[in-house]
């Protein structure tokens, strides 16, 4: 193994022997970090600035770093930027084409910066940023579910419990269950997005910086609403990431559930929907297949999100203060969280605006299985009778229905009688099923008159 | 295998067969849950008034009821109470119970209550409650820095990075780190308490309730805020057990991070701190030995927290709606997870409080190391060097300090301006340990005026 | 809070302070290291075998010791073993006592040992023993799937991917596809046991033991082909912790899918089985409920088995050698997982054997769906069409079919034709059920006689 | 969104519409399965031979097949080939650039075969070889402790235990836990490799094929020893990536305890080594800085390993059978950890061949902390004293000695008697650091003796 020119490291003063390759390659991180140059380069020029008014650099020579940053951006814009591993990362990267640029005055930028400080800033840059991307195709999916549950309040489908038949439900009120989820998802990034949101510029390597900065200045030009107040916990800190990767994984398990979902309605059994050939795949054997690869691939991804968490979780583990080399391995997990998150919600909502309800299906469904043996009990208990009995009652009632394969609708009042004296000639409409659904009518059931409400609120909700 | 007599199930009527012991035994949750049952009765007197409210119990039942539930809580308390697997889960065993003692009035309670939903309240009953008890501790450990702090505002350490002395710091700045770390963790823990503080009674077993019930009034009753808008979503809905524990993950780990450095600290070769001998713990084959036990296992502890996040993380995944029984498993992972960071909190606050620090270690440490090379670059800096060449000069400087064995300090001022003229003979008071601290005066600096004002602003955040 | 005595601390005499109560409670295991006890016994008598061997203790002592820790166990299994928490954990549990019983004889038991290498005997030990016993219940599990495989060869099913029928297979072909999960189970188990099971007393407490202990009698003693090769790794090493764990993950992985496809067969939608009313359970709301809890659970509780594995991996992480206390919190995550494992093969196994599969309701689904498209695809393969064509004529031919709700069976020789002149008037026979599932007649196909095979082999490699 | 042209796809003939364009993105694959080229390609040759041989290609189609897909093989291989995403993945991509080449002759290939078992074959012999690849750096590593432990025989160190010193070793003993480890992980890559190495094709979509293909011919012409025996199991099958994942993620800790370990040694508190300036990084902010970067990113690394086994557990939980689409996940976190693994085991065995220990710093650590005080107690054993007594009477004098600021080798042996009369002349000697090391010379002890005798152990295992 050969050992290369070292020469152009911002650290090589120090050092008699020269980097090893296999250390430029393995210590590396250009390749990936990389995707965050618009945010080194936004925090340069507000660095620059409060350099600047610090009286650290003319105001010529900030003129000059500002228009070399953005010559910058654009290079690596058009593809023009050379890269080169050998200088580690995407600062050293830029910086060192800056002076190439500019000449000396470049190598001014870094007074009072680490990289530890740094890397930090261009985070919490990229992070608020992706947050704002996510929220919006949460949002865009809320609408859709609100606009589909909106647009079928007619139909009516089993409610499960178990993957059991369980009582008969809106469909409606079903898909307006996700609003919920993505609602709470939206929440979560907000409050974490509280977090991300503080400037670290200024913490220096870990103690501060010992020229004269103003860290409110760089603040209010990169919009960042609190400081960080401890400068050695501003270069260690990486919680905002695991909490962000902990708030997407929980919004792609929403989204796993939601996948999961499809592909049971989308099986032969179940019936309740037809994919739309664009957004399905066939098999390379068999030709009669139609897959609902979108929703697998989809609930697959779940698994790449919490490993990303996972990941995170255990390079924090044990680290003592302040900046190690560990959190390097932060980026990867992330960027590759926030890819899986915004194209499984961007799809999946491109998906569901297409899917076609089976309706009569999605009935019939409801109507087998006895699903308002709940009501039944219900109505004794009006009557007077305990719940706990009631339910009993019923129980046999319904085992009597099984063995005969009956549906409650075909008992005979005289039948339902000889079970318990209460029954009524009402008992029947008591049973049906619009008359299930509409009872549940309070805040959050599944009456129509509940979910009109619901979706009234959602609309609400969508536009605050 | 024998097949026991399963009559006291609460859904027996349906079934011809009895409950194969196995089933029993592997369904039963009462070993566990029986953790909740204040919570459960709790619940219960809320839903028993909400039922006589809605006429559904004559006042002299709900009395008879309240009461009996009362008693129960007291048996429980007392270690009276006949537990019974048979009976599956703490619903059933209070249940059944009520009814031995108030006679078959006690079946009406259930009326319009799922366990899915009775499930539902108890955990976010039971997690409101231990959050508040979680927030405790927390703000005690950070008194405890806080004040460690303000009695040892003289204390100069190495600062680390990469666990190589950087810069020096003070040690109160150090711990103030912590009080920052444990900020955003009640910060977080408050965030996901506007989500678990939410009513999910009368969602029934998954499509609401069609008894006439008052959520509103339950949920005053109860002191939730807020109302589960969406039955289905209430009964399937763990997410804020997941959030909860990501957050006490990351909780768990600051306590990880802050046993590590324990743990270095007390070894021979740190001797920064000296452990009580009420806090360490010996060996059974060396006689010599003083263990720092408690940090280790604290961050040994880590490793159950994750896995309990994990754990929830994959039983949520692509679970279809709404309720299935492998939620069940929601709750031992859960009451772990409180229990060791419940324990670790406290014990690590108890041992901190304890420790001796030994000064003169500290800062021994931070006069070997060259930790003010950065500031003798600052100060070419301050005279006009681009910083990137100050930095090499200085790594010259120091190359040439590690040859001889030198400290900066040792060095003449002819010798350093044989590496740049602009030193001059202020350069030494410039570089001494006070003044390098001093020199980081800005917001979340080292220097002692900052860390004084990060101690007041702690304090008020403390009492707010 | 106050500090108890601690004079029966092992190690009390370098100490001047006493224990905290906090501290003992925060480090004792006792609570669940007990469950070694037989294990540390067995171990303690063998070490007492090897002392006396080396002539550290007279015959005399040895029977004396031998006797107080038979007795011991016996306490211990009677109930009547006064375990104290603050004798921290088993083994000083059972010290203590023996001393009590035995006189000061008893304290010559922990001479060449340390508390490092007996922990790390009992875990080894007991793993050893647990992997046995999870064997067997595999075992057993696939003999059930045989003897179903074998007693059900008539039955046809549709075979899935991506949850859509694909192709018809026998439900003999599709179980089977189970045992070899748990064949590879089995042997993965093997493999972890050849690295649990080597003895690791002698390494005392990380540097090996200065009494002339014979190492290779103990291994005999205990029944251990192999001694650990170094004291350091002896005493540092939880691998096989970690590789039972993962190995278990697995298992508990496939019982977790063989569970999600008895939820979906025991669905109405699919109505494949029947559950036993003894293996089912129902609901506390709804009467007619009756719900796959038991496989619901098994899915569940997979979480917690990849919950141990991550913590275990979580504690190890960075760990310096040797022994860490942070490796006390190995032992519940591991109890734990073999607890659930055995719990869920155990249960799985009794209700796979009383299910009842509804034969017609197979055949039904396979007949439905054109699931021997492929078979025709085939047929114009074999007739030289390139395959990738024939695929794409069937392909067309198949939407014909969907469009015009027709079976293939029923298009007419006719119409095959206007899709490919190579359809014959064999066509038809050539796509009944039983001829496309016989086609498959390969090493590891569905046709009945490579079943049939399979099912011998199967019962080969049962009784190897 | 616009939807394209969907022509080229494999199972286009079923579809009306075209595939939409999100989902072209969304499900393909070829950015990253493009890695399994070559065993894609191997694999095409075997199977084409084998339907050849059973008559289903001509002579001239089988050499114009082989032809071409070596011709794609050099295409790939020189970076000309026109990778479209179009169609999908490598397999679509092959094929469909073979037909362009080859004609519809090239469509043949397919028969018998589906992307379920080709994928299942691609990935097993990319592991396989992958699995080869990895032992070969544990090996280089094996060797290089090996030869450093012979190189040092002499050089003592304190072992740890809590990372308190605890008794004096040779730093030859220490390094060779970690050969043990390390033969540990290559036995359970081995082991994995048994189940790698099985032929899945001839499994077909997921029934087999119907099609007179022999699989032994395949297996012996792809040195397969075993084939798969079910087919359905066969496409569904992740375990062996699941297994491998664990196996790599107990190796990758195992490079994270050496990592922490060379991280603490080079701290200046430690001191124990140097690092070579070729493996060590510098500060772009503080000139004096020498970090060990690359322990750190390994130790950082782990986290991304536990990730991908995590999101691979994640993925399988649950999934009926057979093929899922969710499998697609299952490339990019193994090529993840492929990757990490193998530069991680390259640059740590670089960097520690070139440490540079220093044996002073090491002996005088073991000189001082008592770390000779188990011995004393094992003096007072082998003259009969109860070691739990003789361990309390060293207590005792520890205490002592701590007291006064003095070492067991400082005590006169009048005061020695003053805690035990048993306490002779000879214990001075007794109690020096050769001896101590030297008594430990038992089977895997520290004793110079037994350390050789390890050291020629290892040396026939790593040539076995």
């Amino acid at each position: 193994m050969s050992v290369r020119e070292g020469k152009k490291k911002p650290w090589g003063g120090r050092f008699a022997g020269k980097t090893h390759r296999l250390v430029e390659r393995y210590t590396a991180s250009i390749h990936f970090d990389r995707r965050l140059y618009r945010h080194d380069i936004q925090g340069s020029i507000a660095h620059a600035k409060a350099l600047a008014r610090a009286g650290l650099l003319e105001k010529i020579e900030l003129e000059k770093i500002v228009v070399g940053l953005k010559e910058i951006e654009q290079e690596i814009e058009r593809g023009d930027f050379p890269f080169d591993p050998a200088l580690e990362d995407i600062h050293m990267n830029i910086e060192h084409r800056l002076i190439q640029k500019v000449g000396e005055v470049g190598g001014k930028l870094h007074g009072a910066r680490s990289r530890n400080d740094q890397i930090a800033l261009d985070l919490r840059l990229y992070l608020r940023e992706e947050i704002q991307a996510i929220q919006e195709p949460i949002r865009s999916f809320q609408r859709a579910l609100v606009g589909c549950a909106e647009a079928n309040l007619d139909i009516i489908m089993p409610g499960y419990t178990h993957l059991q038949r369980a009582q008969p439900v809106l469909l409606a009120h079903h898909l307006l269950a996700y609003f919920e989820m993505f609602e709470r998802d939206r929440e979560r990034l907000s409050d974490c997005q509280k977090r991300v949101n503080i400037l670290p510029l200024g913490s220096g390597a870990l103690a501060g910086v010992s020229l004269p900065l103003d860290r409110s200045y760089v603040a209010r030009l990169l919009q960042f609403p609190t400081l960080s107040q401890n400068s050695i916990d501003a270069v260690s800190d990486r919680d905002f990431i695991v909490e962000f990767l902990a708030a997407v994984s929980i919004l792609q398990m929403h989204l796993s559930r939601f996948s999961e979902e499809l592909i049971l309605w989308a099986s032969a059994e179940f019936g309740f929907i037809t994919l739309p050939d664009a957004f399905a795949t066939g098999s390379s054997m068999m030709p009669q297949k139609k897959n609902p690869d979108v929703a697998e691939l989809c609930r697959g991804k779940t698994g790449r999100v919490y490993g990303a968490l996972m990941a995170m979780l255990a390079i924090l583990k044990g680290l003592p203060l302040s900046y190690n080399r560990d959190l390097q391995e932060d980026k990867e997990p992330l960027f590759d969280a926030v890819d899986a998150v915004k194209a499984s919600l961007e799809i999946l909502t491109a998906l569901f605006t297409r899917l076609t309800f089976n309706r009569e299906r999605l009935r019939e469904a409801a109507e087998e299985g006895l699903l308002n043996a709940t009501d039944a009990a219900d109505y004794l208990a009006l009557k007077g009778m305990p719940f706990r009995k009631a339910h009993e009652v019923v129980g046999r009632l319904v085992r009597s229905c099984l063995e005969k394969g009956k549906r409650l609708e075909d008992v005979s009042l005289e039948e339902f009688r000889r079970f318990s004296p209460l029954f009524d000639k009402d008992i029947l409409r008591f049973l049906s099923l619009e008359a299930c659904v509409d009872r549940r009518k309070g805040i959050g059931g599944t009456a129509r008159r509940s979910v009109v409400r619901a979706i009234r609120q959602a609309k609400k909700r969508l536009v605050s």
